[in-house]
């Protein structure tokens, strides 16, 4: 669990926007269980699963928290303590989900939070009598845009991120095995300022051609290409998200060229990101690039992704997605190729959509990056 | 992510349960996303959170798949393409709740397993426009009785546990913080045998009195009680947890006393664990005799779970619930004592109901472990 990454007054700000866009929607209140959201309403995760924490925000009411007692030191240590919210505290054998219908109150719209569980979702819905909404309209509208302050610690987790790839040659080489690899990468994510490491992929020769392969204890050999996939958090509970593709040894020359025509896609779809731009025109410029070099087949995935409190949030970079970029936008840009059974390649940096276009959180080198062979 | 723990056979046979455990609760068709169901039932947790991962198992059809293309390879090297199971995969851009819907066909009674986030609950009741409920009656009757191979895992599980409880007095010692005492304990804990480490709590003086404290930056000073809650998962998935207390140098007498009547009263819930108790009456016996010791104000929690492929699961033993246990039934019993401000502390094993009692998986002293003072 992370602490509260900003003063109380960010949060307060943050929680008084949440209730005036739940009005704006329609929504008599929203309910926010553990996950990203809570963290970015009140600076703390959450973390119990079976037992119901939740945050009720109304359209017309203060805030009130619903907390398991045994967590409410943890939760009265956040922006909750500090702003005073209102707190409903429960013991095993009590039923949380009434003291949730009294914070709601009467109401005929409400919305949850994504990451809520069915476990709490259906009783939830059952105990209000209403079929529930998402809340994600509504929060997205808040959490997709980043102040200064986000996007400050957006660029710190890049520039962590940025310095473990600039450091994978010294790991990465013939005869050792994926995991060895990762388990120094995750060292290194540690050591290079995140408090944790939220994946490491390793996908070496055929298992590259897996997506989201992770690791395994392949053996890498000499003229391997190797996708290595990596990110953490920063302390304030911001996200790193970074690819890189390298090569063990000498490249083969075909593999090498459709390589060199995949950075040219990334490339694309960063110059077409920009306030005005939809995010089916973004993931249309990296497809098109692919597509022209009859990779098109190859590329299995959507451009990108959002990422702040989220390794994966609003916005979408994926076809058929007519969201409108603005300024603030943060999110990764990351075609890939992927040739089953024999190797895959993938590019990904985070941006930010700047007034104008937009600013790359990641700067490693882009093209293929050979590290020593046998 | 872990690999199928047993033979194809295995989930076959608890696939063929799970549809009829669903007809005999007059279900039409149960839906189950990423998650502890999902390696029950087909050895594969799944690891999307955004991109709908679900299987669907009808009440009076073969089971089905729906996966993003992209996870394709990882499903289909799992029980799913061992037992040859119907997929129906889908890329970014197309609609899996109609892939759901196709394979769930007509149903007026669908439940969704626990860990399902409300980002599909929502959509998925709105596409098959039902109120949908929760599998888990079906899927927790499957999956809280373990057959012997899973009791197996379990065993394997605590041994390892228990084996770095062992080690624990040659890293936690005045003068340390608790987060690198937990360092060196979550080490530990993959080197004696689990796969990933799912917990470590480390909570010493006045940090011990949060039941869910993890680790703080707090130096462990001589004299501290020190509570000590770890665990983590074996390669085949299913989990360890256990708790100890330790003291560094000399315990405070009045506080060695009330630790003794804790060790006391979860020896008295082990004891009352047996075929035909009720999981209220195993709560009942550790809180009676704290209460007797007039401690019954600081057991402030349940006196256990279930575990096995996920840390918390069913069977609760809580105030209230009524569940009768049987044989094969895995739990933790983990009375603990907290004093706000002052010290906590708790002792936690697992054990698995035999015929005629219980099988305690943690054999790590019980009593309060001195370890070294400054």
């Amino acid at each position: 669990m992370s602490t509260p990454a900003f003063p109380a007054s960010v949060y307060a700000a943050r929680l008084e926007r949440a209730s005036a866009l739940a009005a704006e929607a329609g929504l008599d209140a929203i309910i926010v269980g553990p996950g990203p959201d809570l963290q970015y309403l009140v600076g703390v995760e959450g973390d119990t699963i079976e037992r119901l924490t939740a945050l009720v925000i109304g359209a017309a009411s203060a805030p009130t928290v619903v907390v398991p007692r045994m967590e409410l030191a943890k939760v009265r240590s956040t922006a909750v303590g500090e702003l005073h919210l209102a707190v409903a505290d429960w013991v095993d054998g009590e039923n949380p989900y009434e003291l949730v219908s009294s914070a709601v109150g009467e109401a005929s719209r409400v919305g949850v939070s994504d990451a809520l569980p069915a476990l709490h979702v259906i009783p939830l819905g059952t105990r209000l009598g209403l079929t529930l909404e998402l809340a994600t309209p509504v929060l997205r509208e808040s959490r997709m845009i980043k102040d200064a302050t986000e996007i400050g610690e957006l660029r710190r987790a890049g520039e962590a991120i940025d310095r473990v790839h600039r450091r994978v040659p010294e790991w990465l080489r013939a005869g050792r095995t994926e995991r060895e690899v990762a388990a120094d990468i995750a060292e290194a994510i540690v050591a290079e300022g995140h408090r944790t490491v939220e994946f490491v992929i390793v996908g070496s020769g055929p298992n590259g051609a897996d997506p989201h392969h992770e690791v395994s204890d392949r053996v890498i050999e000499d003229g391997d290409v190797v996708v290595v996939d990596i990110g953490g958090a920063v302390p304030s509970g911001y996200n790193s998200d970074s690819t890189r593709t390298y090569v063990v040894g000498t490249p083969d020359a075909a593999a090498a060229e459709r390589i060199a025509v995949l950075v040219r896609a990334q490339q694309a779809a960063v110059d077409a990101a920009r306030p005005g731009a939809t995010a089916s025109a973004v993931d249309a410029a990296a497809r098109d690039v692919l597509a022209d070099a009859g990779l098109g087949e190859a590329f299995l995935h959507r451009t990108g992704h959002g990422i702040g409190v989220s390794v994966h949030e609003e916005p979408y970079i994926a076809p058929g997605n007519d969201l409108v970029l603005r300024e603030g936008m943060a999110f990764s840009i990351e075609p890939g190729i992927y040739f089953a059974g024999e190797w895959g390649a993938r590019i990904e940096d985070i941006v930010v959509v700047t007034a104008d276009g937009c600013e790359r959180l990641n700067v490693a080198p882009h093209e293929l990056t050979p590290v020593a062979g046998a």
